[in-house]
């Protein structure tokens, strides 16, 4: 293989062959391609396009450059959820263990907070002594007695795709769909999938802010599933505010906890219902999705959601008493109220500005190994639309100390725009996407 | 500086500021970018281009990132050649020591062969003892006292561009004009030229085939020149077949020194007046090209060309012997005739399969670190266009042994086509180009 031969033709607009990609991320991985010509070749990828073949096969190559969770055994359909992420979206957290109760399989690998995102494993560890750093050995000794765990993406995982995608995030080539959901994708497969619901956020809050290539990445992840046996249905949903109030990581733990006992904010529950649905259909635990609504309804009313995750965060050495009183989360040493500058609509709350906040609180990342605050953040109760008057509370400021608060409110200052008119916000769910198709979501 | 940011704004085909060019070739030349953020950025300029300021930033950039050769004190006007390179061009040879010998000022900065070109530096010291590794204060010297000095490319001169060639060299990004021109100008601004010949080498075996693309390299080079205070003129010579007869390092030496007395081939020749004649105007040696011309056969039929070659070798610890007796220069062991294997007329002598030839001889480099053997080679008498019959010899070959031999008759069975119709090769100078424009040359 001559790696400036496959540069050059991809430079050119050529394609390279399944065989192609297998042997060059093969060797990537070895460490026997220099990341300069990666970058190059990449950078390449990033303008040139990588067609649905060389999607597949970039897949197929960093998924096979590690080990899979073998789950065939302890169940015929596994499925998990995966989100693009945003600023508020604690639907994992969720929807793991309230699936799981309803009787799917959940394998469920995430990640940490970066830039103006917030991570799922951040906020598990927010609950005192909760442990993401699983083995696949371990991860599938607690799949196979409690049917779910939540961890983090092993070394043992697609380590190709883990190179390539600190790469590309240094070589500003992280925003290509062909890259991202061969990147998702692989890591995705190596649960050993048979089926995935993914949350595409749009809007101002989301890494793919146009409706037309959030449906692309749909597309593009719903053919690479269908390629390795896994059926895949997306959501699209709206990131042009927060989901849900609480922003930050314990927070968001807090919020996710009142959720899993039906007590969650009503967009949130929306979004839970409509993504879990999906889950419960893909993996034959319900017919359709309303019988599938009314399976989870009962979980949350039952306690048995609230019961799976305890027994999550107990096998993965975690406090579960969490569960029946987040207060033992940690806590905010100071925490004041925001309240509106003056009357009028609320026109926006900007997803990107409220997540800068909750970096300059010490709650977020700007590198990968910054470490976090997790007690910091915002509950945000004014909604686009809603009608204030001025001195009227809009939200909560949890931070560290009074300089942190006055940070956190010079940062709503900049989320919360206040205007004698509001435009109509997103739809929260605008469109569902199958092999068959995009629908409007209804 | 964001490194992240520029590669971003390249790639989605904004412009880097001159401010912005400086800073990112400075950090790079100090190790303080890695070399797969310039790989990146390097690739999106080659697919995205880069306007004239960039270009001429860039330029100015590498220029700035090392030493230059102060000659302002030895002369008024400094002017160096340029090609682009191919097979069979001992043009350099001929002219430094020619036009030094009509007074021009020569500082002449070359490098070694590669792929299937020949380099200068190779043939010199093909010369023995010969060094070309002067440092600029020794070049300088040198060039005060004779007039001329034939080195190459220190550690001085333009560090950032030595980095970044290699670095394109290995991710395929080497063939972009921009790139070309900023690469060899902040060379020769090194060289404190006031003037630069370029010849632009077109047809099947130079790096721009298409004429089109020669004349933007030239152009490019031109507007770079003018805005450093130096002159350049391009020729657009022939390299759809080798020029002269003799390729291969000491074999093309010899054909020098014999150009130098008179006894070059009429092809070469011509070349070499022709490049020669813009040298002499360019440093005001002469006041029109016929003069220039004139000049130069004289400075060759008196001896002092031949002569300035022998003070330039012994300066630098050369044999000047070789100019009297080149039977000096290295030998090969084994040569013999190539014939035709059948009548026609000699369709095609294909540089890329010659210089091919001597790579397979061991006569060529792959990679920037192969030693090579000098004494191989080929005499290719044949000219596209001859009539030849059957068993009427073609070339010479010149190889280490039987093997190299039969080695050597398989590329010229390649290189060499004998067809029943020739169609007309390129004109050996087709275009001078100035900063007035492109015109056909007479």
């Amino acid at each position: 293989m001559i790696v400036t031969g496959l540069i050059e033709r991809k430079r050119d607009g050529g394609r390279l062959t399944d065989a192609e990609w297998r042997a060059l991320m093969a060797a990537y991985a070895a460490g026997r391609v220099p990341d300069y010509q990666m970058a190059a070749l990449v950078m390449a990828a990033f303008l040139r396009g990588l067609d649905a073949g060389e999607t597949a096969a970039l897949t197929e190559a960093m998924l096979a450059s590690g080990a899979s969770l073998d789950l065939a055994a302890v169940a015929r359909r596994r499925v998990d959820k995966h989100s693009t992420g945003g600023v508020g979206d604690k639907v994992s957290l969720v929807l793991a263990p309230l699936a799981a109760a309803c009787g799917v399989v959940v394998p469920m690998i995430s990640g940490r907070g970066l830039g103006h995102t917030g991570g799922t494993l951040d906020k598990l560890e927010a609950i005192p002594g909760f442990r993401t750093s699983l083995t696949l050995a371990e991860a599938r000794a607690q799949i196979e007695r409690i049917g779910c765990a939540l961890l983090g993406q092993t070394t043992e995982i697609a380590p190709a795709d883990r190179k390539l995608y600190a790469l590309r995030d240094a070589t500003s080539t992280v925003d290509s769909i062909p890259l991202i959901a061969a990147s998702i994708m692989s890591k995705k497969l190596a649960e050993g999938l048979t089926g995935l619901v993914l949350d595409v956020k749009r809007g101002s809050g989301s890494f793919l802010p146009e409706l037309e290539r959030g449906l692309e990445l749909a597309r593009t992840m719903i053919a690479l599933g269908a390629a390795h046996g896994c059926e895949v249905v997306a959501l699209l949903t709206a990131m042009d505010r927060p989901l849900g109030r609480a922003c930050g990581t314990s927070l968001e733990t807090e919020e996710a906890i009142l959720a899993l006992k039906g007590e969650g904010p009503a967009d949130l529950m929306t979004v839970i219902y409509a993504l879990g649905a999906e889950m419960l259909v893909l993996a034959g635990a319900a017919d359709d999705t309303d019988a599938a609504r009314r399976q989870m309804e009962i979980a949350i009313s039952t306690g048995r959601a609230a019961d799976k995750f305890k027994a999550i965060i107990e096998a993965q050495d975690g406090n579960p008493a969490v569960v029946d009183d987040p207060a033992l989360l940690p806590q905010a040493e100071a925490c004041e109220l925001y309240e509106s500058p003056r009357r009028g609509f609320v026109a926006g709350v900007e997803p990107r500005a409220v997540g800068r906040g909750i970096t300059a609180l010490g709650g977020g990342r700007t590198r990968m190994d910054d470490a976090i605050d997790p007690t910091v953040g915002f509950v945000i109760t004014a909604r686009p639309g809603d009608w204030v008057e001025a001195g009227e509370p809009l939200a909560t400021i949890f931070a560290k100390d009074a300089a942190g608060v006055d940070a956190g409110r010079a940062a709503l200052a900049a989320a919360i725009t206040i205007e004698e008119e509001a435009g109509p916000p997103l739809p929260l769910i605008s469109h569902r996407v199958t092999a068959a198709g995009a629908e409007a979501y209804d």
